[in-house]
């Protein structure tokens, strides 16, 4: 599978060739759930979840039995310019963490019937510091990009990713600033936890990210100011997408991977809906970018795909009574 | 267990001697809390959850095994003033539509692992029309609110309950309008579906359900202005308040019955939080009014305990990281 792809040209190609969501299939969904033993219209959001999850799987009545939550970790040589409230070597030590069965993901996972999956990207090499130039070569995002494409499962039909990687609020900041504009204060926010003066000082490395590299677009601008863990979500966010595999996106750090692919192609991240929106300040701001209305609200900034595993059981919830509800006709009730 | 209480005194002494949560287990879980691996509140909400849980539980490392959701039928005589978009033999309909597996809440129940049991309270005998007099005697709403009590499952460690009745929407629109005051139009909406001279027709009849009923205390409200349905659901909270059960609240009507035991003791509904903010206009009011920050916001107004049994996983998510995670030393993870 590596050799997919071998440059950010051919990755593109495959994300821009991507085949759309089966027209078909969600117009007999749409179908089938007006006739579903409730008033029109009651379960909500749960029912264009259903119809939306039922377009891309091609199914207009589908399941959920096969949910893949894949946590990429890297680190990042932006780390030296002091811009987290943790020392690198967390990154590491929280791998290990998710091996042994003990972080917050692992139980989310679990309580979502999800298999987790956890890809340590070269943790001994970090990303150059962007501030100084680009933070990947060429070859390495592709690289990274190429680990998570392959990490997807054949047979997974829901997908969450997240990450692990201390300093990677700065990163995905400065992704966001190069993409979007404004002001570096518009995108820092506090991570895992700094102070008044840590945000102004992620503040001037944002800046100093932005002069150092001045490249205006979306994959270019993950190869200089992203990092491997972000690289990988975006390869594994974009296979789903040629995969038809609906994705569930994570908070700050995850969006930003995700936004990166956005200018590929219109509908690069149609197939993406938001788990949450996260307490990082900026997260509302690019999901408002992107067209994305999160599903939970509830003040978490943990990362590690916390906020997409939890919203995995809405997701199943609203497939689950998209496909098993009764129809007014098999259960006999008047429909008003 | 019917013999517990037998009149409405008896059900508010009950009510009012309550036991609080268990402050030692709550200040053991807080403790625990701050060692876990992550930066301090970053799982957000799910943190108060998990605590909150832990104290009602007496048990700082708690677990859900045994959630149950319960649905509660009712009828009221008040549908002979047109107040539903739907006919009232649809509550027995879908009741059997419950029994048979082919509701929303089937789905629901079963994705949140949580036991459903149904309830059919009198379907033959209506409540009286309540603009014309008391829905129910003292008699008829002790004998629902035993219904609901003796629906608790002696080993459920969580509660949702919900309802369905034509006509409910008006019931609870009427309990809110007595409780609270205001103008019956702060308090009325679509429920299943009406049109504009719908609302208008139960913003009337609202009015002149208060006006043939000036009671003041919450549960003479319930007798006079509610349904059978809806004094199962507060006798069924009311004894989870006693066995100190965690309560997930449903939507508006659910609400409006929890809301007619608020004033019965200061901690009559610590032990409840709001599932969801249902797209009922008045449910945020009635929420905001109890101070009950909701969990979700779907835009669903199904009832049937939809919303508060699709919040159970969350719940369920926030315990499983809090009773689940390695804390610090046992990862060996730097805690910054």
């Amino acid at each position: 599978m590596t050799g997919v792809f071998s440059s950010l040209t051919e990755f593109r190609n495959l994300l821009a060739d991507a085949p759309q969501a089966n027209a078909k299939a969600m117009g007999e969904a749409e179908a089938r759930n007006g006739q579903l033993t409730k008033p029109p219209g009651a379960l909500g959001r749960l029912e264009d979840l259903a119809i939306w999850y039922a377009g891309w799987r091609g199914n207009p009545r589908p399941e959920i039995a096969n949910p893949q939550v894949i946590v990429f970790a890297g680190n990042h040589g932006v780390t030296a310019q002091g811009v987290s409230a943790f020392p690198a070597e967390v990154t590491e030590q929280m791998v290990l963490n998710f091996q042994h069965g003990g972080a917050a993901i692992n139980q989310l996972s679990r309580a979502a019937g999800a298999k987790l999956s956890v890809h340590a990207l070269s943790l001994e090499a970090p990303t150059a510091d962007f501030t100084q130039g680009p933070a990947m070569s060429e070859a390495e995002v592709v690289e990274a990009l190429q680990t998570g494409w392959n990490a997807v499962d054949a047979n997974t039909d829901l997908l969450v990713v997240g990450e692990m990687g201390i300093g990677n609020t700065t990163s995905g900041a400065a992704i966001l600033n190069a993409i979007y504009g404004g002001e570096a204060e518009d995108w820092v926010g506090r991570g895992t936890g700094v102070d008044d003066a840590g945000l102004v000082n992620k503040a001037r490395v944002v800046r100093e990210g932005l002069a150092a590299n001045p490249s205006k677009d979306g994959l270019d601008i993950l190869r200089c100011l992203g990092g491997r863990e972000l690289a990988a979500m975006a390869g594994a966010i974009a296979r789903a997408r040629v995969n038809r595999i609906p994705v569930i996106l994570d908070g700050f750090i995850c969006t930003a991977a995700a936004a990166t692919l956005a200018g590929v192609s219109d509908s690069a991240l149609d197939h993406t809906i938001a788990g949450h929106v996260s307490a990082e300040a900026a997260h509302f701001n690019v999901l408002k970018n992107l067209g994305k209305e999160p599903l939970l609200a509830m003040n978490m900034r943990l990362g590690e795909a916390s906020g997409g595993a939890l919203a995995i059981n809405i997701l199943k919830s609203a497939v689950a009574c998209h496909s098993g509800m009764a129809t007014f006709a098999e259960a006999g009730v008047s429909d008003g």
